[in-house]
């Protein structure tokens, strides 16, 4: 079989284990981002509906409800007092980073499943506690990692499983971004450390290389030095406007990364192997594209795998775990991981000192 | 004027000084890339030529000097003694990184011009030696960096300086190469520290992103941090079978690269800055192409500028230089640097420290 038979054969959603159900979402956090892709992405789900919406204000909440057709458009205050709770069988967190723990908490006590944005909280101590809560109450929680159900980064996984690159040897990740072109206002929360964390790069770009190579690969981490530096005034309360690291993974797989959300758009996942090179570019962003080039390969070729709506594939999967009780690939720990290692990362800056993990 | 007509307008050779005279180059030390690449780049020039090969063996050198038809043929010790020196103005040094220094001190004893390959030489100490020989007998020393006088890496300096990037923000550099399988020999000079120097893949391979990037924006490392590993037993004497560094340089521009010489082939050198990103890929091997991506520009947009003989375009610069006088830009000082930067980042991996320069 060539390799591009085999690429056009792959089986798309081999995570699937249920075709019937349906789990009902409550979204909570009505930035853009839940608006302008959550939504459409249930939308179009085969497993997963809407009918929660919740924001701070009960005039948004209403207008989102009435425009979407949704049934419950509930205020924070009356999602923590359990309305409607009856309406919605899981919830999806949007918000910020620091305010992920309380609407889990409430969700955990409520007995409803959980999906989070990633990352996970704004401290680490936080994601334990939000890690904690859902052990207690018997709920199953997912960090919203979208790479992982990308139908781009589950070929390229598969081929590296196969062999493809060989040893792995060397990762690049970038994920750059020009935030203040994106949303012109200095002080944005991803820009305030008291809402977004350790910093900005690490916390919101970086974390897309380190998370989609620990799938990839299959390796974390073991040893982490990191250079961090802020340049422009909006920045001037966060450590990382601009972020470079430098990762040990297991097996020795050297990983280097920068990010800042302070420059020209760009992104960039490149996995080098002793026989050969997986390329993701753009990698986070838009299509994700594929680009392979190794020694049973003429040329490097590129696949576009149509315009696959990772958040509708992530919202299926989740729904299929929680309708079937299957194993989550991105559970809490999971995703505490990665929280380690961005604490790692902004430490290893602050210290000049190799963390080891 | 657009970005394209700027491109297609660009001057050929901005660095020209003189356009008649003759250098008469001795070439030392005939491995493949002098006899394959070197001799054909000198036969294609306008201001050089080749009279004089020196080898170890005199049946070789013989051969070779009757091929090219060549005037004189040298054995190292004849070289030594002088012989012929009337019939040569400058010296190309391409021997292994160890042997540089003996021909280097010969050349400057018999008052001729130097362009040694680079790195200069196995250790700082012994390139600070050549420094000192070259400026003691008053003769030009070259540092042979091909890349400077590459037209794509001409032009994207121009761009540089001319504000296409906005303010630089980061730069990644990737250099990797299967060695054993282009030289089949576990015993080759490359992998012996005798003769290498501080290792393998930073010396041979991670210099190029580091001296081009020097070279593009103007900016020298400040501090350093470094990781390196060797894993295959034809790597057991080099520290470095794969590398990984993170380099700050001046203005706080953040640096990243990989160097392998295990690896499949790969060169990339990216420089993000806060308007628009410039890419060389490939970049250090083959013809380098160059792509741009900015707010002036729709799409990313790629330029060859034809096979452009490097290595001709550096025997013409040094021999403008040689004939003028006019100043060096890669002189002993500037290799130098670059030594220091290797030898710093081996240190920087041996310590886990981070090295201020």
């Amino acid at each position: 079989m060539t390799l591009g038979t085999w690429l056009d054969g792959y089986t798309e959603r081999d995570w699937q284990t249920s075709s019937d159900g349906t789990v009902r979402y409550a979204l909570i956090g009505l930035g853009w981002w839940t608006t302008d892709v959550a939504l459409p992405a249930i939308a179009s789900s085969e497993l997963a509906t809407t009918t929660t919406v919740v924001s701070s204000s009960k005039e948004k909440v209403e207008r989102i409800a009435s425009e979407n057709d949704i049934e419950h458009a509930l205020t924070y205050e009356e999602y923590h007092d359990g309305m409607a709770a009856d309406g919605y069988d899981a919830v999806y967190v949007g918000t910020p980073n620091a305010y992920h723990l309380e609407y889990v908490e409430t969700a955990a006590t409520l007995g409803k499943a959980v999906i989070c944005e990633k990352p996970m909280e704004a401290t680490i101590e936080r994601a334990e506690r939000m890690v904690s809560v859902c052990t207690e109450h018997d709920v199953p929680l997912m960090v919203a990692y979208r790479m992982h159900t990308d139908p781009a980064v589950r070929r390229a996984r598969e081929l590296i499983e196969n062999g493809f690159l060989g040893e792995p040897v060397q990762v690049y990740g970038n994920n750059t971004q020009p935030l203040l072109e994106m949303i012109p206002d200095p002080d944005q929360w991803r820009l305030n450390p008291d809402i977004t964390g350790y910093g900005t790069s690490v916390m919101d770009l970086g974390i897309y290389p380190i998370n989609t190579t620990r799938f990839l690969l299959d390796r974390d981490p073991v040893a982490i030095e990191a250079r961090m530096s802020s340049h422009h005034e909006a920045f001037s309360d966060v450590p990382d406007e601009r972020s470079s690291f430098l990762l040990v993974l297991e097996d020795g797989v050297q990983m280097t990364c920068t990010a800042s959300q302070n420059a020209h758009q760009d992104t960039q996942l490149t996995i080098t192997g002793t026989d050969g090179q997986i390329e993701l570019r753009p990698a986070f962003h838009g299509t994700c594209e594929l680009h392979l080039s190794g020694d049973g390969l003429d040329a490097q070729i590129s696949n576009e795998f149509g315009a696959t709506d990772e958040m509708r594939e992530e919202f299926d999967y989740f729904a299929d775990r929680v309708l079937t009780g299957e194993s989550i690939y991105a559970d809490g720990h999971h995703g505490l991981l990665d929280m380690r290692i961005i604490e790692a990362i902004h430490r290893a800056s602050e210290t000049d000192a190799t963390i080891e993990l």
